[in-house]
Formats: structure tokens, C-alpha cells, sequence
């Protein structure tokens, strides 16, 4: 008789990386709750509860809400892919990885892209998307990041929505960083389709995709000419089986739907203001103490999410990474691309973003690069990131 | 200061029906773990060792086998836009639902389908292959469902996979119902593509889709002229992350990964062979105490995995069904298509497959059909399946 217990148990990191986050013992427990079949009633009430939930934390009334029985790159493909006819032609904002992969994927599903293309770290220029608009009046879809994970910057969204607006496109952004942790007004913006995933700010263990799409766009994806060639993200089908219809599509994960429900819900219990403003704090006080071991950032317009600071001259990018992960159990994540080896994505995102992840990290930071002979900047860390926590108590 | 418990927990039913089956404890618990990055070496090396795990229970040698990062339907798209390309001819056998997905899945990625059918219930007749495979020589692809979750039909494939060999055709197996449950000899198929899902006979919760590719078809995917239009299921690039490269795609499903592990490593502690006996014995048993109670099998070659059972006349098929549930707390499933109404669905997969999942259902079935007034049968349903035990044990 073989035991009842599991047979292995991971390292207990503490994940700053770029995703996944640290997951709640509260979300993990409701991951381990007893499986129910796929139209149990009582897991039905389950799935219009999370969408409910999902309603509130994208900040919109959109009908076709849901989640994608994948990663937030199969939300990606679930956006582009139900919008996107072969010849359709689309801009896609391309500015690090994430951009690149939405023009990848809108290429794949037949669209003509136009690319607008910015320099790693900088954000998308408005006037640079409608310069292409004026080029390509035919422009069906206008993509782009929200929040780039690859390079931590946040684009602002008010201008490049006017556009999309002014010219009848499609606008679907791309959330994965950004939802939970910084506003995402899909209303306001009047995006059409926005799309996350788990394992960022909502801190649930990484396996679905919420996405949402507007009237518009589910209009549009009503009036298409050809099938979606996707049929695992064929939202038509898919909401057959969320809607009223019940229709069964695929086995839905169900355990990672008690988990996304209940992450959502301290999401809505902690309140979206005061979570952007928990998300805000600890990263200006990262950002004190890394500018005070004389780190930069690499954005002139970071997120709070997710800090991408350039390696010190002189620093093995890897071993600091290393000796981290094995003496201190902390995870951050490397540069990508133009950033390998020159970039720290350090992560503070959802139950990750925290006084303790802050002071841990900088403490072992310092430590560390002290002891590899850095002498750079002119302060203490801790000393200046609680200066911050120090004045945000005064000021509250 | 909200509670660290989970504000719901669902009920604990007996999962009899088409899938999900009962999740084992030790299961639910590895699921339940603390999330680790995807790129961590401790994550990396749970990969390895579940991709080892799948290469046994597969009874392959496969290089290319891996978990696809969303539930079984993922794992059929995954195989078939790999191998195919737009204009490919490809043969599809359709004697029931699943058999019906493989071509609609099949016909969206551009292949020209000629459908080999077969009346629901009934097994594919090698023969009507032949034929099409005469009449269609360019026939690039023979999809095939093993074990058809809609009707309960485990399909013969030796002559089968003989032809896909003598036609030099890539031969695709959906194996969501049959795997860990029923042999599936990949290797000694000569199969070139084999899917399934989590959540049937390895008895882990839904979320993940088990695929593997012969050496063929790695060979046909490596000399595409054409890119795989979906980038999720777009194999190539999943294996530079599965194998030694680790080249980032989409962060993986982590906890589900931990809780596919468990199960697999489940499988292998039981034994593929006595685990088959296993499911063999309780379906005799089942059988056995279903027939004492007058009700009939629908297919004649039935699986041990899925029980499909004519409702009686006379008798409300959803009526019994909501009974079992709500006074039971036991799914069964329902009938699909031209089984709408007339059929029940009885799962004994995995964790499910147990004499006490038997006793348990005969006996509140029992109850419920002398409540409504069925008179039919001529033996006490317990006492039938008592004697299918009783007789193993004398044997064995």
C-alpha cells in the first residue's frame, strides 16, 4: 500500500521573479478542494461567480467574460485569434517580447501586420500608431501591451485608446502584468478585448487566461465570414458553454477555477484602490533601496509590478541570480533578448508585493554585492526604503 | 483582515460519470504545493521526471512527449495542427462525438477530411479504412478515437495501425478515456501522435493533456513548409522548453504539473497491468449487476472505463441522474447526440474504479429504478457483482 501523502515537496521560494507570484495559502487551499464534474450545478455556480468576479477586477460590464482553459498566452491567442480573418490587416505594437508575440500570433492566424515598433524599455509613441493608421486606412485591429514583462514598462493607455476609438479599430491589450496590480479600465479605455493570466497580480498558480471581450467585438466575431481556426479557443464555443447554454465544450480545469475564484475574490475584498496603492508603495520603496546600492532603472515609465534595474558594470548577472535562488530562496528573473545579462526583472506583484518581499530582497541583495566587491551607490537600502514606508504612514 | 481558510469548499460527490474521475488525496495535496518559477532547476527537474513518467505509461520511447498546457481537447488540437498543413488530406473515423471534434479540428486547420463513419456504438470496421485509403492515396493522416467517451466503444486497433503502417500514413490516437485505464501500446501501435487528458484514468484534475510523437512525426513537423498557425500548441517551440534548451514559451501550468506527477508516479507504483485488471474486474463487476437489473450495454465492444447503458423505458433518464446527485452526491453521465436521453454513462476510471464505487452506485441505482416503479431484471444487483469479486478471488 503506497502512502498517502505526495512524494516530493518543492523548496519554499520567495517568487520575485516576472510570474508566477507568490500564491496565498487560503488560494492554494481552494486548489485542493475536491474535484466536481464539469456540469455539477454546484460548479456552475462556481463559474458565474468567477465571472462575476472577473467583471469587477477588469472594471467592466462586458457580457463575454471568461477564462481560457490556458496560460495568458493562450488568452493572447484567444483575443487575436477570434478577431483576426485571414487578410485582415492589423497594427501591432511592438516594444519587447510580448509585442513581438502578438505579432507573431496575429501572422500565424492570416492578418497583414503593420508593426509600430518602440526601442526595448521605451514606451509605444501615439503619434507613431497614427501615423500608420493614416497609411493603413484599412486597419481592422490595433494590438498592444499594457504592461510589457519583459521590460517592465507600463504604456499609458489614454491616447492610443482616442485613436483606436477615432478610427473604428479594434483595440486589444495586452494585461498579463498589469491586472490586479495597476488600474485596467476596460470600459474607460473602451478596449475590446483585454486578456491576463493568473500568476501575476492576481497570484493564483499559473494554468488560465481571464480575457474579456466588448459588444463590438463580439459583434465582430458574430459577422465573421470564416470559422475560427482555433477550436479550443473558439470564444463562440467556448461561451456555449459559460452562458446560459451550458453546452459542453471541453473538460473545464476545475480545480484552477476554485483557485482563480478565490483569488479573485481577496482581490475584491482587499478593493482595487487600496491594492494599486499597496502595488504603488512597495515599489517606490524598491526603488529606493535598489537606487540607493546606485542601481537604475531601465524604464523612464516603470511599473509598479515589475522593475527591470540594468546589472552593475562589473556584476555576473547570473551568479547574483543564482546565489540568490540557492542561499536565499529568492527568485528574480533575467533580461530577455537586448536585456540578457544586462537586466534584474524583479517582480512585486499581488501577494508577492509586500514590506517583507521588499526588505528580504534588498537586504540579500546588498549582501550579496557587497560581498562580490560592488561599492557603488551612496546609502542604505533598508535605510531608504523605510524612509518610504516611514512617510507613507506620516501621510496616511 | 480577511481568513486564511477558503470561503467555499464544494461538495464531495462520487465522480461516476464521463470524467473528471475522483482526484486521490495524495493527488489533491501535490496540487496544493507551493508554487515555483518556471525556469526554477527544482521545477525543471519535475518536468523531466513527468515527462519520463509519461514515456511509461505510454509504453513509449518517444523523445517528443510532454503535457500540453490545457485540457484534453488541447492535447487533439496539439496533434493534428502539428501534422497538419493546409491542403494535407487526412482520414478521420467518426462513430461518436470525439471522433466528430478530430475532424472539425482537422477540416479548421485547412486538411481535406474524408470521414470513415461508423453508427455510434459500433466500432470502426478496419475494412471501410482500406477502402479510403484506396480510393484517397495522398491520405496523409488516419485519426482515430481508441476509447469514445460518447459511446462508451473501445475501437480494435491492430488492423488498424497495420494499415496506417502498409500506407505509410501518420496515425493519430485519441486515448483521453483509455489511458491508465486500458492498455495503450503506443510504440507497438506504431502511432504517431497519442493524446489524452488528465482527468479520466490517471485520476488527476483536469488541466493538462498528455500528448507524445513518434520519431515520424517529429520528422514531419521538423520538414513543414508551413509554420503551425497556432503558436500556443506549436510543438516545436513547446519542446525547446521541455527539452534541454529551456527556451521560455508560456509559463507552464506549475501546480498542475505537480498534481500530474503525483498521479503518473500512482500509476506506475500500482502497475500498468494490475491497474488494467483492476479496471477490467470492476467493469465485469458493474456489468454484471447492471445486467441484473435488466438494463443493456449499447456498444457490444465496451469499454472498461466507460459503461454506456441503455435507460429503460418507461424511466425519466434525468430524473435518475438528479436523484443520484443531490440524495447520492453521484455524477453519472449523460447520454450526447442521438444518446441524448436514452443513454447513461457510467465511469470507472482510475481512483474511480473501486468495489466500493460499484456497490455504491448498484445500490442507489437499485433503489431509485424500484422507487420509480421499474420492475425489470431478474437478480438482485449486489449479490450479481458479489459474484464477479467472489470469482476473481478464487481465480487469482
Amino acid at each position: 500500500m503506497s502512502s498517502n501523502r505526495p512524494s516530493w515537496a518543492p523548496p519554499e521560494r520567495l517568487l520575485l521573479g516576472p510570474g508566477p507570484s507568490a500564491v496565498p495559502a487560503r488560494v492554494l487551499q481552494a486548489l485542493a478542494a475536491p474535484t466536481l464534474g464539469h456540469l455539477d450545478p454546484a460548479y456552475l455556480a462556481i463559474m458565474d461567480e468567477t465571472r462575476r468576479l472577473m467583471r469587477q477586477v477588469f472594471a467592466t460590464e462586458n457580457e463575454l467574460t471568461l477564462a481560457v482553459s490556458g496560460t495568458g498566452s493562450a488568452g493572447m491567442e484567444a483575443c487575436l485569434c477570434n478577431l483576426i480573418e485571414p487578410g485582415d490587416e492589423a497594427i501591432v505594437c511592438v516594444n519587447g517580447v510580448f509585442g513581438g508575440r502578438m505579432r507573431e500570433v496575429a501572422e500565424r492566424y492570416g492578418a497583414t501586420v503593420h508593426a509600430v515598433e518602440a526601442e526595448w524599455g521605451r514606451a509605444i509613441d501615439p503619434d507613431a500608431i497614427r501615423r500608420t493608421l493614416q497609411e493603413h486606412p484599412r486597419t481592422k485591429l490595433i494590438g498592444i501591451v499594457h504592461a510589457e514583462t519583459s521590460t517592465g514598462v507600463q504604456q499609458p493607455m489614454d491616447e492610443v485608446a482616442r485613436l483606436a476609438q477615432e478610427h473604428g479599430a479594434l483595440l486589444v491589450v495586452d494585461c498579463v502584468t498589469s491586472l490586479g496590480g495597476v488600474p485596467v479600465p476596460t470600459d474607460e479605455w473602451k478596449a475590446d478585448a483585454v486578456y491576463s493570466g493568473t500568476q501575476k497580480c492576481l497570484s493564483c498558480p499559473p494554468g488560465l487566461a481571464p480575457v474579456t471581450f466588448s459588444k463590438r467585438a463580439a459583434e465582430a466575431i458574430r459577422s465573421r465570414r470564416t470559422k475560427v481556426i482555433s477550436w479550443y479557443l473558439d470564444v463562440s464555443l467556448l461561451m456555449a458553454y459559460w452562458g446560459s447554454d451550458r453546452v459542453y465544450h471541453h473538460t473545464a480545469p476545475i480545480n484552477m477555477t476554485y483557485a482563480l475564484r478565490e483569488a479573485l475574490l481577496m482581490v475584491v475584498e482587499e478593493g482595487l484602490e487600496r491594492r494599486f496603492a499597496r502595488h504603488q508603495l512597495n515599489h517606490l520603496a524598491l526603488r529606493a533601496g535598489l537606487e540607493a546600492l546606485g542601481l537604475t532603472y531601465i524604464p523612464d515609465r516603470s511599473l509598479p509590478t515589475l522593475n527591470a534595474v540594468s546589472v552593475p558594470d562589473g556584476i555576473d548577472d547570473a551568479v547574483i541570480r543564482k546565489r540568490l535562488l540557492l542561499e536565499y530562496d529568492i527568485e528574480i528573473g533575467a533580461g530577455l533578448g537586448p536585456f540578457k545579462g544586462r537586466a534584474w526583472r524583479v517582480g512585486l506583484m499581488g501577494h508577492s508585493s509586500s514590506r517583507r518581499s521588499v526588505t528580504t530582497f534588498l537586504a540579500a541583495l546588498g549582501t550579496l554585492l557587497r560581498e562580490l566587491g560592488w561599492r557603488g551607490g551612496s546609502g542604505d537600502p533598508l535605510d531608504a526604503a523605510g524612509a518610504v514606508y516611514a512617510g507613507h504612514e506620516k501621510s496616511s
